[in-house]
């Protein structure tokens, strides 16, 4: 297994210098309060370690002039994000910066051992690049629920074949490094704390409108999972009891309403009446995603623009009570479905101004995601750093 | 002012006793992780505070015997529980057990200094008993939502009068010891924690059915505020867009279908019209109450008995998505309403089981709160002294 630090002080320097970049041991010193002949001590150690190495000089302060430490250029870290039809790879190095990502169609429904081959295989083709000298800790998306304790899926609804699998166990035999499961919109979450516009933010949540649709939860600056780790499961929170018949069986659930998989159901049933647009294209595409709805409603079909504009209310009607609930200080829109962009995300502002708790607006920032395609990596890399920069007294 | 711990440990020895009572010096040894001789300096310093005495000695566990300690027994923390038309005002000694309890019927809306006065005549009484040598700490609950920070009732709806009144100051200069404020439901919360059915649970959701409807949100052991403080805010979630208009201004809200106001509303149209019983109820006693609907529902008034089931419906939507969000690990419904009991406690857990997500309802507990009145106090007496058996490097 690589290198770990040896006590809290040591973990304290390494996630400074991931987040923060290059720093001279002054600036250091001045940030964890320790002596320092004792930062010196921990420094060297970290260095043996291959860890941390030294990187020049500072400018002057007044005095002597400090040496300047940074995280070691050999460090890497590896995400998989697994989606429901496709799978990502991810190299970073120590500061989470992504130094190679791949990315190739695949459906999870083949289940745990194909997926993971095809993960592994595209791997593979990053350390051909030779990018990956070595690994010293890999995170894991999969696009469903998951014991993060025990490091597998738990009855995955839209994951055949993966139920408890041990995914953490056989990706860490694999690879030889330490290995974190999580659901891949906790993961996104992530991402937006680490890179994206939750940065300076304590207590925010990301919604993800994808085929389904799903919410990450940041409390004090880490992943709430609940306690049996489905927190954020809203896909199936009730907008009406008059609506549609949700997957799950019961009606009016917010995914029957919205979502990839309803959007395409509407703009379908839209294709064969009242709308020539999207008629047209079906025709053309042979299917209609949500991709198909934005650039109708671009085009100015008034159909493609009412599916958008109700998806939004019915996103806001569920968000609404989420904000009174959790009084957040930011919501991320993000995910596929996102992608249709302004209209859905003033529609959802204005069913959430205008109904949730007045305090809990009054300077809340709801925004769309622009980390576009990478806030699962990235978040995956800091799902495993976050450990790999920890230490815990045995 | 009273005294405080010094550092870090004798802040988690005070903890220790409050919470788990006298212990010998070799049991504290086996907990805190001290040598014997740091210990012996840590507990000398307490006992010479006032915080900590002696008392006796423990059996042998084979060598010498262990000499007990225990929190000072003239260790006095106060609690204020204001509620929309009562105060409740009790002394706890340093263990949280109430030493005395006082309240009576005090209408909010008479504003601050009223009330406020009102809670202080009513603390003089317990000293006049001398119950109350001294104060450590003061908890205070307001019906409304809180700057915690600031110390004061941030534009709380039905507290006239009260928006940024300094409460913490006011009282803290008026009894000379440390003051805290937050909202009565988060309070409630802390009450469960320390005393009731919450006691081995870290994430928990508190729902209070009184005139209003509000939530207090327990995350690893400790309230959750939100970014504003106004977490928990559920009265004004949207149930259905056809229901009744709410003061709020918004239709359909929690709060505008059940809590006592909705309930009395309701049982007073009945009263005049399907429900005979309602109307005798009506006429012995001038108003109805959510008691009067229980007593009419025990009766086997039929109508009486559907306003609870639609009212436990209602309630079980709203749950059932914050449920399937926040992935608790119990939840506790309390506050006056409450009192219908288990008619409408089994309409609330049949809503929630058949509607949140399974995974977080595969083990979750729905239960009456088995304080009765003394959640507030004791969740008062809990917060402050949270606060005073602390200690934060300046």
């Amino acid at each position: 297994m690589p290198a770990r630090p040896q006590n809290v002080h040591q973990a304290r320097l390494l996630r400074l210098l991931r987040d923060e970049g290059p720093r001279s041991r002054a600036e250091l010193g001045d940030v964890v309060r320790l002596s320092r002949s004792k930062l010196a001590v921990e420094l060297d150690r970290l260095v043996e370690l291959g860890l941390v190495e030294g990187a020049g000089l500072a400018a002057s302060r007044g005095g002597r002039r400090s040496g300047i430490v940074r995280l070691s250029p050999r460090l890497r870290f590896v995400a998989f994000d697994i989606g429901a039809t496709s799978i990502d790879v991810a190299v970073t190095d120590g500061e989470l910066e992504v130094l190679g990502h791949v990315g190739e169609q695949c459906d999870v429904r083949q289940g745990a051992t194909v997926v993971l081959d095809r993960a592994l295989d595209l791997l593979g083709k990053l350390r051909d690049e030779g990018l990956i000298p070595q690994v010293h800790g890999t995170g894991i998306g999969v696009p469903g629920p998951v014991s993060f304790r025990d490091g597998m899926p738990v009855v995955p609804p839209i994951m055949p074949g993966w139920d408890r699998f041990p995914v953490r166990d056989a990706i860490g035999q694999e690879l030889g490094c330490p290995v974190l499961v999580d659901n891949d919109v906790n993961l996104m979450a992530l991402g937006e704390l680490h890179a994206g516009l939750a940065r300076s933010v304590d207590d925010f949540l990301l919604v993800k409108i994808g085929t389904g649709i799903g919410c990450g939860i940041v409390v004090d600056g880490a992943i709430y999972r609940g306690v049996s780790g489905s927190a954020g499961d809203i896909g199936h929170i009730r907008v009406d009891d008059d609506g549609p018949i949700c997957a799950c069986g019961n009606a009016g659930c917010l995914e029957a309403f919205f979502g990839g998989a309803a959007l395409a159901r509407d703009a379908a049933a839209a294709a064969s009446g009242e709308s020539p647009q999207l008629a047209a294209l079906l025709e053309t595409h042979g299917e209609l995603t949500a991709e198909h709805v934005g650039m109708a409603a671009a085009a100015g079909d008034p159909v493609a623009v009412r599916l958008i504009r109700e998806g939004g209310r019915h996103v806001g009607q569920v968000l609404a009570g989420l904000v009174s609930f959790f009084n957040p200080g930011l919501v991320i829109i993000a995910g596929g479905v996102a992608g249709l962009g302004h209209a859905l995300l003033a529609e959802i502002r204005s069913v959430v101004y205008r109904r949730s708790a007045p305090l809990a607006t009054g300077n809340l920032p709801i925004v769309l995601s622009e980390l576009a395609g990478t806030a699962g990596v990235v978040g995956g890399a800091r799902l495993i750093s976050d450990h790999v920069f920890s230490f815990t007294a045995a």
